[in-house]
């Protein structure tokens, strides 16, 4: 983040996204329907920093990517949800991955699910947005859902690995 | 960049991209075809500190998305080319460019190329991955100059703006 700007698209992503730990957040909530601070915190491989991960939430409610209610089935705690903003970055993520397995030593369990997207195209891209409408915005479900059809994907390649 | 490593294509991606200045530099080499450090540093918008862009040009090298080899033409001074895997940083950069417009303040004249690319879909970006083969790594021209398209259309949208 700087003071500086231009009015580049793909520099005012860079300075919306910020560093990679906002984007591992979102991957987190987005892929691992993980919505709460506690769930977020400690479950992924890369050991975010419980200060680093308060600071990214913060920042990503105030640049709209995210929203932050209270859960009514636990109390005191905060629930997130992605907003329609940050279920756009679909395509951006799924492009991320589709060059990370090309180019860098990525695992197989970790990467099934994202080359699922990009076999799948941009057609299944639309079919997991709406799902994630459903889940984060309450949309009303339109058809089967993407993510289990991942999720599937990546426990038979977690059990494959032993 | 951290210790932590996980097999994430998302994570390994934002570890090797690294922060937005790296980003920012491969942007003006791939569509401004800016070569030299001189021409990178002080053109773009953003205004890159000269010692940021030193430390960049080097971890990209290191990185194997720049290629780095003294000009023949201008004695004492390097020149970058990007790698075939920054070549496919392409689409990519398109869903950045595309998700900016989208949700951004952008300007009409910076985000005309994107546009252009956007619309033109995985076949323009193809083309334009070849054009930038044929640029910086010497294989022979394909067909007609894509980067000449979006110089164009950059070019007109700047005359609009006055």
């Amino acid at each position: 983040m700087t003071a500086q700007r231009s009015g580049c698209p793909i520099n005012l992503t860079l300075e919306t996204l910020g560093d990679r730990w906002s984007l591992i957040v979102i991957r987190d909530i987005m892929f691992g329907n993980r919505r709460h601070f506690r769930e977020l915190h400690g479950a992924s491989d890369e050991g975010i920093a419980s200060n680093i991960l308060a600071d990214r939430l913060k920042r990503l409610v105030e640049a709209d990517l995210l929203s932050r209610a209270e859960d009514p089935s636990h109390k005191q705690k905060a629930i997130y949800s992605l907003t329609e903003k940050a279920i756009q970055l679909v395509p951006l993520l799924v492009q991320m991955g589709a060059w990370g397995r090309r180019h860098l030593p990525v695992s197989r369990e970790m990467s099934v699910r994202q080359e699922l997207l990009e076999e799948g195209g941009p057609a299944l891209w639309d079919a997991f947005m709406d799902e994630l409408r459903t889940l984060h915005l309450g949309v009303p479900a339109k058809g089967p859902s993407v993510l289990a059809r991942l999720r599937q994907a990546y426990e038979e390649a977690l059990a494959e690995k032993g």
